[in-house]
């Protein structure tokens, strides 16, 4: 087998073996590969794509580039769930307790904030004490325990996605479905759990703009999933505006803790439960999803997921007080408002302007090592299908200082697009795959 | 400026700016770009093409990468004649003592065989004592002595061609027709000549296959030249069948004498009339092709073009008595017959089946650095279109031993293919681009 005759095959179109993606992967993470040989077959996979056997086939090669996690010695079926990314995205904050609280065991590897999507690990640290460094042992045993853990990504899972995902963010060769849905489920059947619950975002925060390529995602994700042995569902969700009011790290948290209690905004409340309603049937905890978003209520309202969150925080050292007294939370020195400046209906409210918003405060950072301030961030007040006058409260602003406070609300103005007329309404869940 | 952008822009099928195409090659060839991007960068010409703008700046980039020759101190209008490589072709042979002796001056850089394409300087070199590596300075002087210079090319011309062709040879990014026509052009620009008469080969012995992509490549290669301030003309011609009855070193040498005199083989000979006729339109010697064509004719005729041969060869250091005594060329030792098994007319005759047999007689290198034995290959006697009986003669076999010599013929048999019904003619001039 030769790298340069897997290259043309491709190239030229056609479909390849396990075995020749195999030794592309395997070759390249060994080093028998070299770069200009790695990106010509990238390169043309990103253009000529890759069906669900080759994808399949891909995701496995990466899985078995590294170590994965033995989640055997905790029983039941373990659910893990994924974002693509978006703004103001605090689901996992409210589904992980939630769904522990229904007896499902949740092992969940999350990521830090990058650019401009937000980090559940971030969000967590923003809790004074908050472990977010588990090893493998203490996951398993804290499961075992309380039914839940969250922990940064270990650092020697899926090496091979770490250096192809380098060479495609060098060689432009970032927006390939196959490529993304392989890089995601990689890192998701490495981390051990049963069963997947997908959250495919799209919108204009979100990294898929368009809900065609969205939906190919969610397809190829579930597809990936199912092939490997581990049942998968995926929701396409709508991310042209921010999810919930809250954009900010300790903002986030705060709305997280009032969703939990069954007082969140109504879009992040109807998302954590039809999320939940899928993970409740792919853990076998039921098999209608009408009676799964009951129970996913009925956790909010019996203050059951809330108690599983406290115990999240008490196992991981950090301080549970912050439920009850958000002001435990870091605050922002300087809140100033955001008004609208015409009447109307708000059209639009553009996801990644509110996003670089909250970078204009200091909320996310830019590079991989780079720092943020938790405190800061945006709580919208008016979202989308609202009527406002000139004049109304937009949003409020959360800043260190005045200077960019001011940015941050120019920033948040040109996020609105107002209009005469009333908006049609935009459904959030967009369409469930593999359920 | 940045690599990645420029990647981007290609790859989503945009027009690249001549500074964005100079910044990608002058990077790569300093250093300050890694294989990876550059691979991607040609991948995605590859797959997204280029127009003739920018296949223009690609080559001038290219040239300006390294040295290119000065043959200023050489009057009237240089041209120089480039094939793009086919079996049996000693063209080269023929029309430069011909264009010398209708008072072009001809500076030709020529190449070695590799693979299965023949090679100009092995030919040359089956000359006894004949000298093919002249310094610049000797070229311009023979040149302005008797008209006339081959050499072979030398090492510094064009250094980011070589580091491109690399990685494309690494990469499967081959066959793309800018990237094929900056190459060449790039190196014929850097070697200093005025005009250019090109000769682009299509059928089974070519490098392109199909009509279509050698059209492209003669338009685009045309396009650049003339853009580039170098008038350029293109044929698009037969390479089906072998060009000639001779494939082999001396066996072609002898054959381009016959045609210096007049008594070569009919395509052999209108091919060099065409080609001549094309390159005394561009050196300004006529305007017109019926009158180009006479010209040639009377230069074979006359014997003029002949005695610029032998000048050729004794300024170039040569035994010129190869020209009336070929038996002071190397000689095969063992030479068999390759008969027809069945009746019919010759439908086609494999050129690149004949390459394969030259090959096996150990004519041609397979390795850049390999050697050949120059008096093996062979002599057909029958091309396509010609009536044969079971048992007739095909072609003569030069060998240097029974057993290649064995699988030489079974090889040309195979070459042949033989009809009940007479074929349809070929055109050997299918086009004619730029004049």
């Amino acid at each position: 087998m030769r790298a340069y005759d897997i290259i043309l095959k491709k190239r030229d179109g056609y479909k390849l073996t396990p075995e020749e993606i195999e030794f592309m992967v395997a070759g390249y993470t060994s080093g028998s590969i070299p770069d200009s040989q790695m990106t010509a077959w990238l390169m043309s996979i990103f253009f000529q794509g890759m069906d669900a056997d080759e994808t399949t086939a891909l995701t496995i090669s990466m899985v078995e580039s590294g170590d994965t996690l033995d989640l055997s010695s905790i029983s039941g079926i373990k659910v893990d769930k994924h974002s693509t990314g978006g703004v103001g995205d605090k689901t996992t904050l409210v589904l992980i307790p939630l769904l522990a609280a229904a007896g499902i065991p949740m092992v969940k590897m999350a990521g830090r904030s990058l650019g401009y999507t937000g980090g559940t690990i971030d969000k967590l640290e923003s809790i004074p004490g908050f472990n977010t460094n588990l090893s493998s042992e203490q996951v398993v045993k804290q499961v075992n325990d309380i039914g839940a853990a969250i922990t940064a990504q270990t650092a020697d899972l899926v090496p091979a996605d770490k250096m192809i995902y380098a060479l495609r963010d060098l060689t432009a060769a970032i927006e390939s479905i196959p490529l993304i849905a392989s890089s995601i489920m990689s890192k998701k059947i490495a981390a051990g759990a049963d069963a997947f619950v997908l959250d495919v975002k799209v919108g204009s925060g979100a990294f898929m703009k368009n809900i065609d390529d969205a939906e190919k995602l969610a397809q190829t994700m579930a597809a990936i999933g199912n092939n490997a042995g581990k049942r998968t569902a995926a929701l396409v969700t709508d991310m042209d505006q921010p999810l919930g009011f809250a954009v900010g790290n300790t903002l986030e948290v705060m709305e997280a803790i009032d969703t939990l209690k069954g007082d969140g905004p109504a879009d992040l409340t109807q998302l954590c439960i039809e999320l939940g309603s899928a993970a409740l049937i792919l853990a076998g905890k039921t098999d209608s999803y009408d009676n799964g978003r009951e129970q996913m209520q009925n956790l909010m309202h019996t203050g059951k997921g809330l108690k599983k969150f406290r115990e999240l925080i008490i196992a991981q050292n950090g301080n549970p007080n912050v439920i009850d007294d958000p002001s435990l939370l870091a605050q922002a020195p300087v809140i100033v408002k955001a008004v609208s400046s015409k009447s109307g209906y708000i059209k639009q409210l553009d996801a990644l302007t509110i996003a670089k918003a909250e970078a204009a405060l200091g909320g996310s950072r830019g590079r991989a090592d780079g720092s943020l301030d938790p405190s800061v961030g945006v709580k919208l007040v008016k979202k989308r299908g609202e009527k406002v006058e000139n004049g109304s409260l937009l949003s409020y602003v959360y800043a260190s200082n005045d200077e960019s406070a001011e940015q941050a609300v120019n920033i948040i103005q040109s996020a609105y697009e107002i209009t005469a007329v009333k908006p049609q309404e935009i459904k959030l869940v967009k369409s469930v795959v593999g359920l």
